[in-house]
């Protein structure tokens, strides 16, 4: 599954920014890919790209459609079907987070038949996987793990990303959930593989690699989240991840969804050694991506200090204060990072 | 999903005994439920119980036909439908463990649509769960957990079953696998849950029930897997258990399919203590199960004793020596066990 690029976002009419999450999330991390937007009448939301037709976007070379808004329920509205059938017409993939499927639209599957083109639904997965098999795969390979959910392990990933390739290492962002799939074009949503497979979806996620290749896995959940820890268990353990960054929030008490309590990073830095070595030996912690949103500046800044202090690692909010701190450490521990060889 | 017996056990023209293996256990665990086999001409396996047909069947009130056999890739051969069609009309239920979904033979559909019949397929989910919530259930809950996979767990739960029954205390195997769901008519096959329901699956299997009663649910995989330790991991969250057993083969030293070494018991007992405590602060160890095939008599027993003083706890081979040293202990740390208010 390869999602190609360069992308025309199609928001539907959804009533606000919100529902166009996904979508701003791959103009923020892939501005380059993305090269338009189809808005129909009474839209709300706004990319702040161009605005742009089928037949615009296929002079301009879109290679996908990407409906990457969220509507109540995650259906696909009849009234949209029409434009996904004139991209394709037009010669486009069409790629889709929402739940429903979008063959399940028999004038989709018809055209998508007829042209030869391939329907992507990112939320499901119709891929079959090995299971995991343990062995240990050459390449570097570095993982997001969390104190919860949505504690920012994508952001930390993707911004890793970024810095590596910008002091010309080489290094993939790879992806485990919807957004991270498009923002990819490749990957797949881990918490919607058959349970059996999900190490094994891992392993084919972050396949073997140049021996000094970063992979930048993005986590899922966390090994002490009730309703998600096994997902968070098989993507370590098919991850093999040499090193781990620990994403937290700081206000929350509780975990999402649930009334447990959250676990502290210490707690999340022994647990992830203790099962991560069952495939990788050599794991280790590279440093602890804090969310401070809820903080004030000096606040922030000492709370980071007293984090950095108490485990002897780099402490850093990547939003604010980027992950500079992060890479300056993983160059030092692994001076066999390799470099970029291509234009990234 | 509740699979209604009696059952007529239907075994096709298999080739071998092993490839009823299924459909055995269902006759060795409830040879009550099984009141015929139904053997299509050169059928090369035998349950010992007496041949039937469909119509002697529903004379003596068959409520489901049971397709408890393995064919090469789990396929249905069509040659099987017409038997399946006729106990439809007849007013079964149809319970199926192969790969290929009984509804995928359009000639069963319709026959299952027209009689309004339950089509069961074992092997795959299509129900839905709530992710799990963590939430501690009233009930005593035990679990057995492994060293590895197909180390015995879903046997020792069984065995624990039928010896505390013997005894009078109320208790209730829960399956977690395919043949465990037939021998129970209820469960679901946790390994085919989509990942991010895991945990929330066995919370439907085990749900909320007297605060004396036990539920003896059947593990699958290991922590230490990496294939399926995320399986393991969601099960344990799921279950909540007050008592686990750790069920191991001893001349392993790989586990089953890859080539990591087998954990040490002592290794299992600490990691499902601790990430069991997430969803169940009280859980405890209760006792040690073993299959001991490979060893002789005396050296069997010299390995258990060997072990219980090492581990402090009572050690068996369930199929060997009985599972009434567990039960004795149970009896003993848990003095408020229920009795059977029924007839078990």
């Amino acid at each position: 599954m390869q999602i190609n690029p360069p992308y025309l976002m199609f928001l539907g009419d959804v009533h606000d920014q919100l529902a166009a999450k996904t979508a701003q999330g791959i103009v923020d991390w892939r501005a380059e890919w993305c090269v338009g937007q189809l808005r129909l009448p009474n839209c709300k939301a706004d990319l702040g790209i161009a605005d742009m037709t089928i037949a615009g976007a296929k002079a301009k070379g879109v290679k996908t459609l990407i409906v990457g808004v969220a509507n109540a329920g995650g259906v696909l509205p009849d009234h949209w079907t029409s434009v996904i059938v004139e991209a394709i017409e037009a010669g486009m993939d069409v790629a889709s987070g929402l739940h429903t499927k979008l063959g399940s639209k028999p004038e989709i599957a018809a055209a998508a038949a007829k042209h030869g083109r391939t329907l992507f639904d990112v939320r499901h997965s119709d891929m079959t996987f090995a299971t995991g098999k343990g062995d240990k795969r050459p390449g570097l390979r570095l993982l997001t793990v969390g104190t919860d959910c949505s504690a920012g392990k994508k952001y930390t990933a993707l911004a890793l990303e970024k810095e590596m390739r910008a002091r010309g290492l080489d290094a993939d962002f790879r992806a485990t959930g919807q957004t991270g799939v498009f923002i990819s074009g490749r990957g797949c949503a881990i918490d919607a593989v058959v349970a059996d497979f999900i190490s094994g979806a891992v392993e084919w996620i972050a396949p073997a690699a140049d021996a000094n290749h970063w992979d930048l896995i993005e986590g899922q959940g966390s090994l002490f989240h009730p309703s998600f820890a096994g997902v968070s268990m098989g993507l370590l353990h098919g991850a093999q991840p040499d090193a781990f960054v620990v994403c937290h929030e700081p206000t929350r008490t509780t975990m999402r969804g649930v009334k447990t309590p959250l676990p502290s990073i210490a707690d999340v830095i022994d647990l992830t050694l203790r099962c991560g070595k069952l495939t990788n030996p050599a794991i280790k912690p590279l440093g602890i991506a804090v969310n401070t949103k809820a903080l004030g500046e000096a606040e922030a800044k000492k709370y980071l200090a007293d984090l950095s202090a108490e485990y002897g690692l780099p402490a850093t909010d990547p939003i604010r204060f980027g992950v500079g701190v992060l890479v300056d450490k993983l160059v030092a521990d692994y001076p066999q990072s390799g470099k970029l060889a291509r234009v990234g």
